[in-house]
C-alpha cells in the first residue's frame, strides 16, 4: 500500500534562492507566523539553505524508504523525512549523504536521528535532526515518498519550499511562494530602517506608538519603595 | 494591575565586574551553591558575563513587555524575562538586541526562546535561552517589568548580580554580592594551588584526607576475582 | 558494603587505539548494532577517543566517589561515571579533570553534569554528559568503583572499551573486542568503495539490489494526480 | 487574516457511532496504521467516544478561539485544539465545558492543557489533553476555526472523525470513515476467534506460522550454559 | 549553615478553611493569574485540600530535613518539599507520612518523588508530587526548614497559604489571603449565573459582547469552498 | 545472530511469592538500594505482582520476538520486554495479553508502549509501560529471548525475580532472592514498630537520635525576624 508519487510539482528556484537568502524568522514573519516546525529540529552545523521538499516517510528504525526516494531527487531539493512513529535512530550517514549530494540534494529534515555527523560537517552537508545518534537501522518495511506529510507538527508536500537555518526549519507552501519572497523582502527592507533608528537609542516605545496602549490595558509606573 | 518599578537598587559595576571575571561555578561554591538557574537555560554562544539583573515577565506568545524593559536600562544591565508560563517562542531577535545594546545591556537571560540567533551572534551580543525558535510573538497583554521575579526556579530581584556562562546563569543577591565577591576571589586562589598538586598526581584521597573517612563509612577494597 | 575492586582486566591499548581510529557508528555497526549508550550523553567539544572503562558509580548530588575512582586510573582509562538516580549536578571541573589528565585518563563519560566546561576545553579533556550545570556536589555517601554497572541503559564493565565521539557513546565487551576492531576495518575499507559509486549517481537502489524485494513489499510508483 | 468557515462537511453520524464502538487501536489498524495522534494527548477519565472534529486554533495562552468555535458546534461534534505554538495553560473549564455539552459537543481534544477537571469528570465531559493545569488564559488574538490544522502531529480537517478512548486518539479522513468502519467491523470479528484460540494455549507461532521465517531471518534456540 | 526558623507567621485557618474550599482555578484566578506551581506537580489521588506552607529543602537525593521540618508542623500545615537540585528519589514514604498526619499535617507538595503510594492513599494522605518512585534516600546533608523557597518556579514562605486539587498547586501570599478568599467567593457566585445561561445554549460571543472586538481584530466568517 | 536460550534458571515460587507480598519499596531497601527499574515505567492499573523475569528484545517498531516469547513462559513468569532504541509503539494488546495469560505470565514490565489499556484492564492483566499508544508494529526483525538485558537502566537476567507495584518496579538477582526476602521480611517488621511510635507523636529526631549529628553539620534555630 505504499506509493512513490512521481512528477510531483516543484517551486522555481529562482524564488527558492530568494527565500534561502532572507532566513527561516523573516519568512516565518511574512506568511503570517504559520509553518514553523517544531523546536526539537536542530541543525548540525550553522547553515542557510533553501529547496523543494522532497517528502519520505519511514518506519521506526527503518531507513530503507532514504534509498527510493534519492531516485526521486532533483538539484535543489531538501529531503524531508518523517518516521510514522517517533524514533531517535540515525536514520542517515555519510554514504547516504554522498549519494543524495550527488544528486544535488542540498540538506536533510528529518524527525529522528543521524550520524556520521563528523563527516557530514566535512563534507558541508547541513541536516536539522531531533538527534544525533549512531543507532542503526534496517531495510524491511515500505512507506510513501512524495506524498503529503506531517512532520514535527507541520504539513508538508513534494514541492513546497523548506527554508532552514541556524533558528529552525519552515515550511511555504508551493501556491504561496512568490508572495511571501515579496513580503519578506518587503519586511527586510522595513526591518533595516527600523534596527538603524533602535541604534541611535529611539524606544520601540516611541517607533510603534505603545504608550497608550500599554496604559489602557493598564500599565503602571511606580517608584521603587523597597521589596 | 502590571506595573513597572522605577528607581529599584543596583549593585555597582565595579563589584558585578569582578564576578564577571570569576564565574558561575567558582560564585556559585563562594555563595553556598545557591542561586543556579535551571540548566535548561543555555548560551547560544560561548560568553561570560556579569550584570544587574533588569527583571521582566511576559505573557506567553507575547513579547510587548521586553519594549517597555529597555527603557527602564541602564549600562550594565542584564535582562532577564520569565514567561507567566512556559513557552518556546522567539521573544526576541535582532531589532530588540539591537536596542538593549544601544542602551548598554550586556546580555539577555530568558527561559523561552529567541531568534535570530545567527545576526545575535555576530552581533555579539550573548543569551541564555531554553530554546532556539523562529516562532514570532503578539503585542496585547501587560505584565510587571523590575519587580522580583522566579525564573527558572530561581528567585531575582532587580538589581540582584546575574553571572552567566558557558556552565549556566547564577544569581547573586545584591546585599551578599561585594561578601560573594570576596568569597570567590579567594577561593579561586585556593583552587589555583590545588590544581598544581593534582597535575604533579598528588591524590584528591590524601589532600583532602578522605582515606580514613571512606572506610568509616563502609569502603573496602578487593582485588578482581572475575566478573 | 560499597567496594573497589583491584586488578580488573583491561584491553590491550593497541585494540583500543584501532578502535579509536573507526568511531562510534563504524564501531556500533560491526559489532552487530549494540552496545550504545543513550544519545542523551553529549560531547562538550568535538573528539574521537577510545579507552578501557574506569567504571564508577556515585550518589546523586555526591561526587565522592570520583575521588577514589583517580587513584585507580591507568593510561588508557576512560572514567565511566553513573549516577545511583538521576542527577543533573555539575560532578566534575577543571580541578578532578586536571588529576585524571595527570593520571592518563583519557576522557570522561558520565550520565550526570560537568562544570567548568570552558577550562575543561581548554585543557582539551573531553566529556560526554547529559547536562552541563555548576551545581556543586558533596562527599558523604560511598559507592563502587571498578565493578560492573549500567549507564545510559547499557552495562559497563571495567575494561570494556569505550569509543565516543560527536556520534555519541558505544561499549564493546572486552572480550569482543578484537573480533571487533578486525570487523570495523573490514567494514570501513567496504564502505569507501560503496561512497565512491554513490558519488557518480549510482543508487542504492541498484548497488544494494534493492528493487525487487521493495515490489515484493508492495511499493507502487505512480504519477501524481494533484493533491 | 484569521477566518471560521462555515457549511463544512460532517461525516454521517451511523458511521461516527459505529467507529465509536471499535475503539482506537482496532480502528488505527483497519485504516493502516496511520492518523494516530501523539501519544502525549492523555484522557482525564476513561471514555470512550467518537465524533465529528469541528478544530480549533489558538494562540498559546488565549483561548478565545474556543468561545468562536462554540457557536459552530453541532451535535456529534468532538472540539479539536490546537496552540499555535505549544502551550500547558489550561484552556478550557467547567463554563467551556458546559457551553459545549449544550450545543452536543461529545468530548475535546487538545494539544494543551485544560482545568476545572474534577467538576467536568463530574459533568461527564471526556477530555484528552496534553496537561492537567490551572493557569488561565486571555482573549486577546484571533485564529482560524474549521479550516484544516494539524495537532498532535496529525492533519485533521473539519469532519474527518475523531475517536478517542484510553488508547489515545485516532483520526479517519471523512472520504474514508465508511471503508474504515468496515474494515474495523471485520478486524473485530476475526480478532475474536484469534483470542478464543490463544486462550486454549494455541501459540501465535503456529497460528501465524512464523518459525520457518524467524529461521530464515536467523534465530537460533540454544540451551542455558550459565550466564 | 543551614538553619530552622522558629516562630514564623500562619495564616489563620478560617481563611485556609475557606479556600480550600473554591479550589485551585478559582483561587488562582481570583489572585489575579499569579502563584500557579509548575504542573509537573500531580496528585497521588484525587483531593482538594488548603494549608499553611511549611518550608522544607531538602538536598538530592537526601530526605533528612524532612525529620526536622515534622518538629515544626502546626495542626493546618502542608509540608512544602524542595530539592536543592533536581532529584526524583522518593523522599518520603508510609513512616513519615504517618508522623507527619499525627502532628496535623494535611498533606504534601513535593517537587520529586514519593514511594509507598499504595499505603499513603490508604491512610488518606494527599500528595502531589512530581514522581512516583521507590529509590530510597541518606541523611547526611543538613538543608533550611521554615525559610522563604522557590519551588516548582514559585516563590513560597512559611505561613503562605497552599491549595491544591486535581488541577494542580497554587500559593497564596499570607498577606493576601484574606482578600483572595473574598475575590474567590465573589467569583465563584459569578461563575454560577454565567454556567446557567451556558447551559441553556447561549453563547459565550453574546454574554461577554465578543462580535464586534472580534471583527475589530480581522477576524472573518467565510462559507466552504471545499479544500 | 538472534537467539532463544532454553532451560534458564528460574528462582522457586515460593520466594517469589514472598517478594511479592512485600512491595517494591521495601524489597529495594532491603536488598541496599540496588535494582530500582526508572520510573517512566507505570502500572495501566494498580497491582502488586511478583515473577520470574522472561527476557525479550524487541526491535523499535517490531514485536514479533513477544510472540516468540510466549513459547518459553512458564507460570509465574513476568515478560520484561526492552526495544534495542527508545520506542513508544503499542507493542502488546489484548491478544498477546490473552496468550500470555493461558500461560501462566503473571504481567508484563515493557520499556516502550501497550494498547488495547482497557480490555487489559478488564481482563486483570497488569502492565508496566512507559507509554499507552495504540500505534502498531510489524514483525520483521528478530532479536534475543531468554538473554540477559538492559532494561530501563538496570540488569535483568532470565529467571531473575521481578517485583512490581505502583511505586514501580525492581529487580532482585536470582542468587541474592532467598536473602532479599529474609532481609525485606525482617525490615517489614521492623517499620511497623517504628510506624506505631510515629502515629503517637514521637519524633524521628528522637527515635532515631539525630538531633546531635545535625548540630556537628551546622544545623542551627533561629527566630523567626521577619522576611
Amino acid at each position: 500500500m505504499a506509493r512513490v508519487v512521481r512528477g510531483t510539482p516543484r517551486t522555481p528556484l529562482e524564488i527558492v534562492d530568494g527565500l534561502a537568502k532572507l532566513g527561516v524568522a523573516t519568512v516565518h514573519e511574512a506568511q503570517g507566523r504559520i509553518g514553523l516546525l517544531d523546536v526539537r529540529l536542530r541543525p548540525i552545523f550553522p547553515a542557510m539553505i533553501a529547496g523543494n521538499a522532497l517528502t519520505c516517510e519511514v518506519a521506526p528504525g527503518d531507513n530503507w524508504m532514504i534509498h527510493v526516494a534519492v531516485e526521486q531527487a532533483q538539484p535543489g531539493d531538501i529531503l524531508v523525512v518523517t518516521p510514522t512513529s517517533p524514533c531517535d535512530d540515525g536514520y542517515l550517514g555519510d554514504l547516504l549523504a554522498e549519494s543524495l549530494m550527488a544528486h544535488g540534494v542540498r540538506g536533510l529534515v528529518i524527525d529522528a536521528g543521524v550520524r556520521d555527523v563528523a563527516t557530514l560537517t566535512e563534507m558541508g552537508f547541513p541536516v536539522w535532526a531531533k538527534t544525533i545518534g549512531a543507532q542503526g537501522t534496517v531495510k524491511e518495511t515500505v512507506a510513501n515518498v512524495q506524498t503529503p506529510i506531517v512532520i514535527a507538527n507541520q504539513a508538508v508536500r513534494p514541492g513546497d519550499v523548506i527554508v532552514a537555518d541556524i533558528d529552525g526549519v519552515v515550511v511555504v507552501r508551493r501556491e504561496d511562494a512568490a508572495e511571501v519572497l515579496k513580503k519578506a523582502q518587503e519586511r527586510e527592507a522595513n526591518e533595516a530602517g527600523k534596527r538603524q533608528r533602535l541604534a541611535t537609542k529611539e524606544l520601540g516605545l516611541d517607533i510603534y506608538n505603545m504608550r497608550e496602549k500599554l496604559a489602557a490595558k493598564g500599565l503602571v509606573y511606580e517608584d521603587y519603595q523597597g521589596e
